[in-house]
């Protein structure tokens, strides 16, 4: 398998750790987003969105990080990333969602320099709109994990799946905007619980090949 | 089953489609979000993202759109609205995703009122914003629709399924909103193969109880 990302893309982060998780091998081809290198043709080619990440599998190739690890899942279901029963399921989406969803697509770089290219946002204003919705979208999460009975020492269970593959990547983000993270002690402890595994350390954007670039 | 939902909810949409689809009933209770009903006590109290749609099935709760139509279609499998085939399953999913990551988020109610209120933002200039992320998103979606093989009277085959519950929605948000869609003939195509079963027709805003509130 070979995986189109770039190393400071948390839905590209998303993806490497279920890959890492399933300790499944695979080439890193990175993509510049800050060069625009998704835009450039030959990648055009093969992803009609122009995003990553994109995994190719034989001569498939497959879009979308939650399709992405629901795929794997459903390729090489060990170690499972979603649990077995569907009620348990629903809530491990709704999860993700809650972060693929209501905080990352306001955040991604498209939409920053939309603000501020063409609605002429100060950098300022910027940053605060960052911080609105990651906040509140991570004040969200925790009043989950905090209050439902599913949550163990990951979001959902003792072992880490798919809710943690989109937590992690969303709070190197929050920490690289210099989001409030202090009200968030579940969130935080589940995080430190997943940044103490090997998977989580080996896909972050800094052990990536591509990490100077 | 009750479903917490608003009629002109995009969201709320995609779920009543997949309830029609599958044929099964449910009440239906009206949250009204351009009043706020949904930061009301009473509903925070069973939703922690002051969020519709809201699928409550015995004591279960369960939230997010796509969580809750991938819940349905495991509990209640015919007709299924996800092929059975693990590519087919990620090329459905990653179509659904397109819409439900790359477009909806940036162009829902909170976030158009942050850029009016919060950034200042023109009514023009807001308009520009939501028609630059549908059309742009739109036009990634066509061009899958049309290249991709799997594409039939519907977004995956013949049938209607996950995809088709999330175009027809956003279409209707297009619409709305006096974007574009001359250049998308397959997205409109499927959208009128979709409008033209019951299912769409009785799940669509106008024929919802809260249609007039």
């Amino acid at each position: 398998m070979q995986l189109y990302n770039y190393h400071r893309s948390s839905a590209s982060f998303r993806v490497r750790i279920a890959l890492a998780l399933k300790g499944l091998p695979y080439d890193y081809q990175p993509v510049h987003l800050v060069r625009n290198e998704q835009l450039a043709a030959d990648y055009a080619a093969r992803s009609a969105q122009r995003l990553v990440p994109l995994l190719v599998d034989g001569d498939h190739a497959i879009s979308q990080s939650l399709a992405i690890i629901e795929y794997l899942d459903e390729t090489h279901p060990e170690p499972a990333l979603l649990p077995a029963d569907a009620l348990g399921r629903a809530r491990v989406r709704s999860l993700a969602l809650d972060i693929a969803c209501e905080i990352h697509p306001l955040n991604n770089l498209r939409v920053l320099r939309y603000l501020v290219k063409d609605l002429g946002v100060s950098e300022d204003a910027k940053n605060a709109w960052y911080r609105h919705w990651v906040e509140g979208g991570l004040e969200v999460v925790e009043r989950r994990l905090t209050s439902e009975p599913q949550t163990g020492r990951h979001c959902h269970g003792d072992t880490p799946g798919l809710a943690d593959c989109l937590l992690v990547p969303q709070i190197f983000n929050a920490q690289r905007f210099d989001c409030r993270l202090d009200g968030l002690p579940t969130v935080m402890r589940i995080f430190d619980a997943c940044m103490a595994l090997p998977a989580f350390q080996a896909a972050q954007p800094s052990a990536c090949p591509d990490a100077q670039d």
